[in-house]
Order: structure tokens, then C-alpha cells, then sequence
């Protein structure tokens, strides 16, 4: 399995989890849509500064998908600096390009800093219809942009929760485990070099390798054909029925 | 700005890209949404197999804010042999680890893996309320793991699409140059299915699925040998040629 450098200095676990706050937000629909993204991404600290409807809303659960337990815990403020007055660092999400003198990351680039660190840090999102104002980027001490298709930058609120909790799980889980074993047991070498001998030479006593001086390369092709990939037991004697049922000895 | 080996080898840009197929799609709304998140990430050969409200459909265009293109370009199949035909490498995507045996990846493995080619790649999502069949997984050389929270990895289809896509154009819009093209060309799905319906049609002829109620998995688990990476089209030559000599046609 290759292991990618996704996030070369990205810690084994983290302890602070960064928090979530929407800004404004104008619709419960996509407040549920953003908790169930930061459910699946193992977030759980949403914080929401004046949403439009008031809270509760109803919508928002019925879109949450089962993150309830999210929305139940939302805290709710009037200001960003309220909602942020925790955060040692504030994140102001975009996905078009500011025009602010502010550092900027990639939502990659937010993932592999916050992993670094053991403190609490804040991500914003603007409103649905026109994203943060410059008075509410101000409030951020970086701009994390979500690179994306420039003429069609446009996401939808949850969506771009999504990409960014997204980037924070990878970062902050090892790479390392990602599959898990096979639930069947590999072949070992020796196996698979019986089966491959036999193949050869049930081939050779038909011919198949039929001009002298291709006959190296036409057996290590067709060596290649079952050895790219891990081969299990069970596929091992699964191609022995196939060679044996094929000759026609079963028949 | 920092630069991330997010991809060590992947292309600075691609010129085919990958296909979204999804497998018998339940809403309008998650099609259209599913189209949006392409746009945004500069995708755009979108393929349904099989939608369960017809095609077209009025909800997509609502949810698709402005991916139209996309959506009147969408093309359907009756099924996803059909859908993939021209792809030389199709990946299965899930949220949950499967029982299968098939080679693994995850979403950002998958990206790397693809920017390094420039062969064309299908991606099959399934339906909103199970995700895909293990007939359609068999369908698929690799399955593509999205690595979610596990104890919430239900993802929204549209939000599944708007991950792999993510990764997809990280992979091939910032990173370093890649290593060059396969020596050899890659056989197309339609190829790879011609094989392997031909050997199972000559097992079959020679009894060798002799146990009704294991027949389909059996079938199942010959093509997955043979489907667990990409064969060249020349290797998809071999392969009949051995199974014609073990056959004794021409001996």
C-alpha cells in the first residue's frame, strides 16, 4: 500500500478539536447539512453568530442526518469576536480570492498547521449568499481558501464545511490504516510460484511457447499477468480449478 | 505560501478526466448536486446508470446552481458494464469497509494513482440508500474508500462526488510533473469483459459452477483475479491465448 505525505508533520491524534462557526448563516437546511459534515469528519463544536431563522430550527435536524447531538450542543452569539473569543487562532474559509493583505493557506495547507498544534483554533464561514464580509475576515487571523474550479468557485455552505473537516480528518488520522487487512489470507510466494510453474509448463507441452527466442519474455508476461497484485489462497487454488477445468482432466 | 507533497508524483495537468457514474440514483436533487460539485472541481463527463426517476429530471436542474452543462450532457445506461465500457480502470467508491477482495485505496490515493496516467477512469457512487451492490463492486477493478468517521460515515451522495472530485483536482492542478505514461497501452473495460465472459462461458461449458447457489459468487471471485489491476491490452491477448492452449484448440 503507498503511503502518501499528505500532511508531512501532522500529528498521530489530536487533542483540541477546531470549532465550526457559521457566520449569519440564512438557512436551518444548510446548518443540519454543515453538522452531519462535521459529524462524519469527527467534529462536534459548532458555533453559530446570528443565524437568520433563530434557533432551534427545525430544518437544521432534519437535514442533520443524526447529528443531533451537534445541534443540541450549538452555542449560539452575536458577534464573531464572541463566538471566537476562545480560538487562538481564527480561520477565515473563502473559496474565491480576497483581495485583504492576510496570509492565506489551502484548506490542505489549514489541516497540516492546526495538526501541529494542541490549541483551539476557529474556522468561519460566511453566509450562504455572499460568503464573509471584510469586516468578519478581519476578524480572522488567516484566510484559508478552498482551491477550486476558478470560474466555478461557488459552494454551498455545508459543502465547504464538508471539504475543510474533510482536510482536518486526513491530517489529523495516520494514513497508515486506511484499508485495514484483506479479509482473506495472502498467498505466500511459494504458492503462487507452484501455480505459475504448473501454468508454464501445462502451456509448454502445448506449444504455446512456441519461438525459442521469445520464450523468456513470453514467460515472464505471463508471470506478470498474476503477479501484479497480492494473490489470496483461495484465488491461488481458484486458478488451478480454472487451468485443471480448462484441459478438460475434470471433465 | 508552503508547498505540500500532497501528490509526489502526480501531473501538473490531466487531460482525460475521470467519469462519474452514478448507479442507479434515487433524487433529482442529489444528481443535481452531485453536477455542482463536478463543476467545482472542473469535472464534467457525468454518466447514470439506471436513474430511478427517469431522465431528465426538473429537480437536478434546481439543486445543479448553474452545472446545466453538465446535466444536458449526462449520458445513461442500462447498466454499469455499459456505462464503464471505455474505461481502462474503474473504481468503486465506499464509505464502509467491504468483504471483498479487490485492492484498496483511498480517495487521495486514488487521485495520486490517476494523475499519474492519462488513461479514462471511471468512478461509480451508488444509490443514496445502500451505496453500491457487491455485483457493481465486482464490476470495478479498485475500491475507492473515502476515510470517514466510522462510527458516521454515511456520506450524501452529492458530498461523496464533492470529495473524490477535491481530491481528484488537488492531485492534478498544483503538483510536481509526473513520471510519464505505461509502456503499454491499457485494455479497456469492453476488452476485459469480453475475456472474462469468454472463460467463464468455457468453465461453464465444462461444469465447472457446478453448485447452483455458488455460482454467482464463484463467477464473482474469477473475475476479481482478474480485475485486481489494470491488464494491457496485450496481456488481455495473452490471456486468451493461454486459455485457447489450455483448451487444446491448437495443439
Amino acid at each position: 500500500m503507498m503511503r502518501l505525505p499528505g500532511c508531512l508533520a501532522a500529528a498521530e491524534t489530536m487533542n483540541v478539536k477546531p470549532c465550526v462557526v457559521l457566520v449569519r448563516p440564512q438557512m436551518g437546511d444548510n446548518i443540519g447539512a454543515a453538522a452531519r459534515a462535521m459529524m462524519n469528519c469527527g467534529l462536534d463544536d459548532l458555533r453559530l453568530v446570528g443565524p437568520r431563522d433563530g434557533w432551534p430550527n427545525d430544518r437544521a435536524y432534519v437535514l442533520a442526518s443524526g447529528a443531533d447531538r451537534i445541534l443540541d450542543h450549538a452555542k449560539i452569539y452575536d458577534s464573531v469576536g464572541a463566538a471566537t473569543a476562545d480560538c487562538v487562532h481564527v480561520y477565515a474559509t473563502t473559496a474565491r480570492q480576497r483581495e485583504q493583505v492576510k496570509p492565506e493557506v489551502s484548506a490542505r495547507e489549514f489541516a497540516c498547521e492546526v495538526s501541529k498544534h494542541n490549541d483551539k483554533v476557529g474556522i468561519l464561514f460566511g453566509k450562504e449568499s455572499v460568503g464573509l464580509s471584510n469586516d468578519e475576515i478581519a476578524e480572522a487571523n488567516t484566510i484559508l481558501h478552498i482551491p477550486m474550479n476558478p470560474e466555478h468557485f461557488s459552494l454551498n455552505l455545508a459543502q465547504a464545511v464538508l471539504l475543510v473537516a474533510y482536510e482536518w480528518r486526513q491530517a489529523s488520522t495516520s494514513f497508515e490504516p486506511s484499508v485495514g487487512k484483506p479479509p482473506q489470507p495472502l498467498a505466500p510466494k511459494r504458492e503462487v510460484d507452484l501455480l505459475l510453474d504448473r501454468l508454464v509448463a501445462d502451456l509448454d507441452a502445448r506449444g504455446f511457447f512456441v519461438v525459442p527466442e521469445k520464450r523468456d519474455r513470453m514467460i515472464r508476461n505471463v508471470k506478470n499477468i498474476f503477479t501484479g497484485r497480492p494473490l489470496t489462497s483461495r484465488e491461488v487454488s481458484t486458478l488451478h480449478g480454472i487451468i485443471a477445468f480448462l484441459k478438460g482432466q475434470d471433465k
